[in-house]
């Protein structure tokens, strides 16, 4: 995935010499905490912040250059780069926005804190009865009721929890990959205890076709 | 995980009586674009951010009172809700900050967009590497050679592409899961390409007792 499939293509800009009082005006219409600011090819020169604002209306600036920071200050990512980098750079630098630019300089869009939340939180609601759906196809010649009968030994094994099959797969239907990791203690340990699963239903597949 | 856990207990508050002026300095001191207000206990009475404040100081008002949110346009999660439904929240609503309460209405701690990119994005930056370490520790009387060896065939058969036991744990040194997701189309095929792994090695070590 590239920064260019992550980011927002609809965002305003506002030119240096735009007034102060307008560009505040149009920051709470479209309910905006920073706004970058282009010259007429729509190339990044400026980038500006309510809080930039509020300062400069507060020392009686009337322009948007006369309070920008300048491109050198400006945190960015180019459309190519992946997506991986938006995420890093916002972590590291806490912008709560990163723009992004072409080959030109020109800004195409914006990577918001918000959207990230949105992608990568969308992972952690992956119901993971849907994981095992996806294992129970790969594993040809074993069933969904010997998997599920696999899961709940392996999980009285590991918790002494006494789970029925049928309990177990009411559980997985019900709780997400994020629970999933958070109970289990983390990615590798949810992955585990999948793989010891999966080492189970195939070791039973093994002792049937011998018999 | 609660979000207690995920929360930021330092956060600088407001009182409804405070002047516009100083409270627009302080959040510009702070780089806050949005303060909670409380009264004397420290419970949530209302809530300001930097585009009310260029508002209202653009309308001539005085008073934080004067320009706050009410409690009831608050969203906002109990210390003990699940740390999910904080992340929930702030995607739906799409609030860069969220506050959160105790029992008494008293705010505890602040949830961050910033801080929820971090927490999520650290889960996709751990290595591919790590979770065939714990692969390998779980699957007992099979060498990481070995593994190594199930991984580049089954990668062979799925993508067609010419890649060796060596050049695998090359790759996987230094590719992440979150790369690895993106890369194999998403968490359940990265996973079923595991299961295949995990089921290759185990018919081999069958079929290698049967000797």
């Amino acid at each position: 995935m590239k920064v260019k499939e992550l980011m927002d293509k609809k965002f305003i800009v506002v030119g240096p010499d735009e007034d102060l009082d307008e560009v505040s005006e149009k920051m709470e219409t479209h309910k905006r905490f920073t706004i970058p600011v282009v010259d007429e090819k729509r190339r990044l020169i400026g980038w500006i912040t309510s809080l930039n604002v509020i300062r400069g209306l507060r020392e009686g600036k009337k322009r948007v250059s006369e309070i920008m920071h300048i491109p050198e200050e400006i945190i960015h990512v180019h459309e190519n780069d992946p997506a991986r980098l938006a995420v890093l750079e916002i972590s590291k630098h806490k912008v709560v926005n990163l723009p992004v630019l072409d080959d030109e300089g020109v800004i195409v869009g914006i990577v918001r804190a918000l959207d990230i939340v949105k992608t990568l939180s969308s992972l952690y609601e992956i119901k993971v009865y849907k994981i095992f759906e996806a294992m129970s196809q790969e594993l040809k010649g074993i069933s969904w009721d010997e998997l599920m009968e696999a899961a709940a030994i392996i999980t009285r094994r590991r918790t002494g929890e006494r789970i029925t099959a049928e309990e177990y797969e009411e559980r997985i239907k019900k709780s997400t990959f994020g629970e999933a990791i958070w109970a289990t203690g983390g990615l590798e340990k949810f992955f585990v205890g999948l793989i010891a699963i999966g080492e189970l239903v195939i070791a039973r597949k093994v002792a049937r076709a011998r018999k």
